[in-house]
């Protein structure tokens, strides 16, 4: 999408240099745009621990990149594929919730196990991560093509009134390739000319609402307001959202929802004030194997200082406060499980679906036999 | 309660000088312990505006001293009635949804009425203050008295095992006199022994859970972890939450609870997952005349700088960092109203009830009776 009028991606080879991936370095954000160059796949799996980069889609990607620069980095004189499993199983703990990781590498290494040599398997390797990254980008711009009636639907019916849509977190573009996932409906409906406000979560403790949706949302034109996450009930109870629309780390088949902490608040709210409450995801981060989302999904627990400190811009450079008794214990938990009952659909690019078993098998049948059998 | 070893309340009187009220400018906690002196009507109204005390009893106790202070500083060549009604209506317009406010200012107007000499009046008014003071820490010690058999009854139910709290604010003897509200049966149970440990939601965007509840928790040794508030929900998902006690702001007849923004989604989950939601209050948090909270009470808004920059320490200092894009719009919404149908009870200084207008009433038949007439 859009920045300073310019279109970018959130991830891309190096022009004229493909032993180069570049990102967007999404910590400066919103105070500096920043692009970083990641060279070796201990690069990538620092990126992704570290945040440089962060949501399911674009950490998927990301790591089908690493598997590739893995091969243009591959020492001679070590056993390669040794090595891709010592890269995958990296990347694959860099981070534990989003299954677009582990999907993205699997897919990977599914590809080369039958791939000849060196020169062979970074050929297919960098295929297959343009297919990933193309078929991210391609998923996202669908889930604003079938995520849009919806807001349309809700515009007519409020007669070309505002239509309020309230989210959580960074399921922006910058989560993803392009579009974004829970923006992608959002960015079409702008573009088409309909009268539309976001409310944005500042989504504690890394504040993606905050520094990233709001700086995608205002670089592209759509008009918002930030919010604390704790602001959403009082909005819903007063009839100031019309519907809620989040991205997933990671969904089972019986249509739970692993997302950003936080989410499964936002998804009660929206129950008892009868707000519809969207979830949307590309088919890569449906774990095809899991069904009971709050006993199945590992949810990772970071560090505590990120919720002791604070950061953001003071005299023109980003520095971090100190917000609470500097040794109180803090825990933090990066994602919850909101229960399929509480969600009112699944905006995927194959179209929109309920959150069951029979609803997201019927919308993606090829993926579900490929893992029952 | 204990700061540093010793017993601190959070308004007094100062020694030596009846002319002067003390209060613990919050702003500054949990880095520095400072002491404000407040000379004037005018510096008490400040005060409230700016939080530098908060809380719906302290800042009833604060209002209530504000008239004592009115009348010793006037001027004898205006009106005295003509006066005190501004000041009155300065008090009361401070901060708007916290009824106590408005109650002390009644019940210190209510006496003065009938009060002769300008040095009857100062001796009324001082009379008053000091017995709504000392009622508001009767009240708190007896919410505490009241609320600690729930507690004991979890902590035998779990066979003496940690009995995890939830609190989201401040509801501390800080916002209080001393004690506090939701603090009250937590500061008894730890006292008696019980093995407890306090969730504290962080509570943005000014982080009173951060900056003062964990701060009185830690003074008094009571174990404690900060938590973002988006948290709750994922502890409460996995019974890690045993009890959920908050404070209130305005509490009306039919037991819906204004209370700090983002109550309404902890009540919300707790409904959800079966773990009782309690409110603690002494009876000046009622609003006699109010019964539908989300329709009559009215929310405060405050400055949108509260939420796009965030206030802590650093190098030393108390500073404040930008964290978002500097021209966002912000909507800063106080407070949130949680319906009586999520309140499992209320805790009172008359004991436990249910959130309806028969058990309020019957709990406190003077006060009811007194409106109506």
């Amino acid at each position: 999408m859009r920045v300073n009028g310019k279109h970018y991606e959130s991830i891309w080879i190096k022009e004229n240099d493909p032993t180069v991936v570049q990102i967007i370095d999404q910590r400066f954000l919103p105070f500096r745009l920043v692009i970083e160059d990641l060279k070796t796949p201990d690069a990538v799996v620092v990126a992704i621990k570290e945040m440089h980069l962060r949501g399911a889609p674009l950490i998927g990607a990301a790591a089908a990149l690493a598997i590739y620069l893995a091969l243009i980095n591959f020492k001679e004189n070590s056993n390669p594929d040794t090595y891709l499993l010592q890269v995958a199983e990296k990347l694959i703990a860099a981070r534990p919730t989003a299954i677009n990781l582990k999907n993205a590498v699997d897919r990977q290494m599914e590809a080369l196990k039958h791939t000849g040599s060196l020169q062979e398997k970074i050929k297919k390797s960098f295929k297959v991560a343009e297919e990933i990254i193309s078929n991210e980008r391609e998923n996202c711009r669908l889930i604003g093509e079938y995520g849009f009636p919806l807001i349309e639907q809700l515009s007519k019916r409020k007669k070309g009134k505002t239509v309020n849509i309230l989210t959580h977190c960074n399921a922006g573009w910058l989560a993803c390739v392009d579009y974004g996932t829970a923006t992608a409906p959002i960015y079409l409906a702008h573009d088409k000319g309909l009268d539309i406000h976001v409310w944005v979560d500042e989504t504690r403790p890394r504040n993606q609402g905050a520094r990233l949706t709001v700086w995608e949302l205002m670089q592209h034109g759509v008009p918002c307001t930030l919010i604390t996450d704790n602001t959403g009930g009082h909005l819903m109870q007063h009839d100031m959202v019309d519907m809620v629309i989040v991205g997933s780390d990671r969904t089972t088949l019986n249509g739970d929802v692993a997302n950003k902490i936080g989410t499964y608040l936002k998804a009660l709210a929206a129950k008892d004030n009868g707000v519809p409450f969207y979830v949307a995801l590309p088919s890569s981060t449906i774990d095809w194997e899991a069904e009971d989302g709050l006993t199945e999904i590992p949810i990772e627990e970071r560090n505590e200082e990120e919720i002791k400190y604070l950061e953001g811009e003071i005299n023109g450079r980003i520095d971090q406060v100190l917000l609470t008794v500097k040794d109180v214990p803090a825990a933090n938990y990066a994602f919850d499980v909101t229960p399929a009952r509480l969600v009112t659909a699944l905006i995927t690019e194959k179209g929109i679906c309920q959150p069951n078993k029979d609803d997201i098998s019927n919308l993606f049948p090829d993926k579900l036999k490929r893992t029952i059998l």
